[in-house]
């Protein structure tokens, strides 16, 4: 686990007015990570991190005399349209950059002169003018399925006698997942088709899903790899990792309960998932982690998964939002509406037993990799990650303040989740957000 | 569907004598394509096409004389050290690099004049002296389950009275597979680690796993791939797909049995899959194609799934052999025994059902994308393509003929895949092998 150190000091501003606004993720207590470029232009996508209301290009960056040493490497790394070689440098390589950009960007450290502040500057670009594309080439992804609250509340809907699975409290649960149809946020997808059993139906139809669903999760980046055949201990598991990100695994219910046994689910997730585009690291996340706990009743977990130091510090409070933009809501220029709030502190696996699970038969992690948290539900009905839960599989739809009901996503609608940080004694700092949109299904005459 | 044309001509031979023995996997109506390099060399791997017992170098042939207009460019493709930029070209530039390649190395045609002769002599590299690389950079990799003889085998193996899964005879079922723990023919893996159930405990244990086995799938290599949202119509569902190898998706069945449900398999196969280096074309194939039919007491497929041509020609006869190789019969010089044979033409869902389906919710499709057929078992017990099957999970071992039974696979056994086409007045042609080897589990003191 990271360390507090000068970077997390809440009394720390910096020379740029907006990284000291109120309520700014972006304060230079975060410094996340994207890959952007001027929007509509055809620049090379590169690095940037997050400072107020700028992107800080890493690539210009790397061009002054602002850096040097492992900072400076690390840095021209980032000029790359993927960040998938910074990545791989490892958590020497990010801490050292971050720190270096801290101190560049605090106000009133000895690096910031006058000339480094008048260079900084002129490799801000304003996160307005920008727009974002994926921030590595993913080489695998993986989705997991760790909440027990989320696994809970789905068991039941399915079968009202459904228990949670008997492997749930013993393997931290993942299937693998698309890689080609993840998309940046803005991502726009078509209501995908498949094979559905329509209720009182022995035969399967062909057609538009009826119930499309969001899952709300985050995206956890590996940082550096493992050898094929080689394993990672729990204690080493979050040197793997280089941030996390909110992801939106968008879900058919209908198509999944047909195909899903006993192969899981795969048109059901397979026709988009949306990832944000600031990457907020681990070294950033540190002040805000929690006890990872488990009930005395619940099995504990086998010996690769847990240690005394992880039971101090594996959890992480991140702060999660889910609101809805209907079509109406956005024709009537409302704004969105929160359906849900929750937080990850309450997952049933953390973020290093997802990683040494996954590596635990050998399987080879690679820089760039995605895992996906699975579905964040907190205990309450109302901390509910996905819709389904919220309406309880349509029959308490989720009312809306100007009339709409929703049981599922109709089309037009705007899924956007926001995360954020913040505890007593440090600065608040976000995520940013991720926001993605349910086009209607491609017609017959349209193929 | 590919068309019989003169590359397809069982009287055709080649100015290169190996070409024609009798036998060989490789005459001139084959041409599959692979990734290679001298064997120990730093050589950049390059595209070659394998012909009699050499393999011609696409790199070096691209700068002959012997080629122009689109032969010559796809040829160019083939210089890289990855063969997607290759595939993205399409059946057009499929077919006319083939044709050409096929003109250059067949005995007596107007374009194998002397001086092309020798010039395609100079780009020969024999295979012996060769080793080979994965031939594309996959983007992602999508394993089905489709036959339906592997489907009831498994199901009572697991449950007396197990059924097959009621959505199989709708579904061409699949889910997404591990991408970076796919190898080539010649691969070593330990072997993994993972958590079971052991007979009678009601608790998981973690460590190696003690049912170790093997499952005879093709590698079907998409082409060229469809946009997101968009859908991949029967009838054009081939022009999607480059060509068939032999792959090898090793199972730990102890790690499936536990934490299969409900999502599916993870460890128990993201640990090693390993492909043959040749991949040969559909265009190479358009003779062994056979009826696809179903019996007519099974329900028939849903429209989008179904068509008249399909009926005539969605089979192909690809006839398979797994062969093992024990570490002792390897000290004792024995050669490797054959367990089981089965041909592809008995398979519940075709090629073309499979890319039809996989990109029928619109999840995009791209070139390099690998697709494993799922376990290969034809209708009959010895026509097994996964061990578990030929001996009933443990009831039935396998008896070799030094002695030796096998129930699951032991460290230092080595399986052998083998893959051929024949039928009456057209050449044989081959896959060549594919072939992986089992090593010790990684100890605790290794970590």
């Amino acid at each position: 686990m990271r360390t507090i150190d000068r970077t997390h000091d809440a009394a720390a501003t910096s020379w740029l007015g907006s990284a000291n606004a109120p309520g700014t993720d972006f304060p230079v207590q975060n410094l996340p990570f994207a890959v952007f470029r001027r929007a509509g232009s055809r620049e090379t996508p590169r690095g940037g991190v997050a400072i107020g209301n700028e992107v800080l290009d890493l690539a210009a960056l790397s061009g002054t005399q602002c850096l040097d040493g492992l900072a400076l490497q690390a840095a021209q790394s980032c000029a790359a349209p993927v960040l998938n070689d910074f990545f791989a440098l490892g958590p020497v390589a990010w801490r050292t950059l971050r720190g270096a950009l801290f101190d560049l960007l605090h106000k009133g450290t000895a690096a910031t002169t006058p000339s480094h502040v008048e260079a900084v500057r002129g490799c801000l670009v304003p996160q307005p003018d920008v727009e974002y594309v994926l921030p590595v080439r993913i080489g695998d992804y993986t989705d997991f399925y760790t909440s027990i609250h989320h696994a809970r509340t789905i068991s039941r809907l399915l079968d009202p006698k459904g228990e949670v699975p008997r492997n749930f409290q013993w393997v931290p649960t993942a299937y693998h997942g698309r890689v080609s149809s993840i998309g940046i946020a803005g991502q726009q997808f078509r209501r995908p088709h498949g094979q559905a059993l329509r209720d009182g139906s022995s035969t399967p139809e062909y057609g538009p899903s009826r119930r499309l669903d969001y899952e709300l999760e985050l995206g956890i980046y590996v940082g550096a790899g493992n050898a094929l055949g080689e394993r990672i201990a729990l204690s080493r598991a979050e040197d793997h990792v280089f941030g996390i990100s909110l992801l939106n695994d968008w879900s058919a219910r209908d198509i999944q309960a047909w195909e899903m046994a006993p192969l899981g689910p795969f048109h059901a997730k397979n026709f988009a998932t949306t990832v944000s585009p600031w990457i907020v690291t681990m070294d950033a996340l540190a002040p805000y982690r929690k006890p990872w706990t488990r009930p005395a009743a619940d099995p504990q977990p086998l010996p690769y998964l847990e240690s005394e130091s992880h039971r101090a510090g594996g959890a992480i409070d991140i702060r999660l939002e889910v609101s809805i933009e209907t079509h109406r809501m956005r024709e009537a220029r409302l704004p969105p509406e929160p359906m849900s709030r929750t937080s990850f502190r309450h997952h049933y696996w953390s973020v290093a037993q997802m990683v040494t699970h996954h590596a635990a038969g050998g399987c080879n992690l690679q820089a760039g990799d995605l895992l996906g948290s699975g579905t964040i539900s907190g205990p309450e009905p109302a901390e509910a990650g996905a819709l389904m839960e919220l309406a309880l599989s349509g029959k308490k739809p989720v009312q809306l303040s100007n009339g709409e009901r929703r049981s599922f996503l109709e089309d037009g609608d705007a899924i956007i989740f926001q995360g954020w940080c913040e505890r007593e004694g440090f600065s608040r700092i976000g995520f940013g957000f991720n926001h993605g949109l349910v086009l209607p299904a491609l017609s017959q005459s349209e193929e």
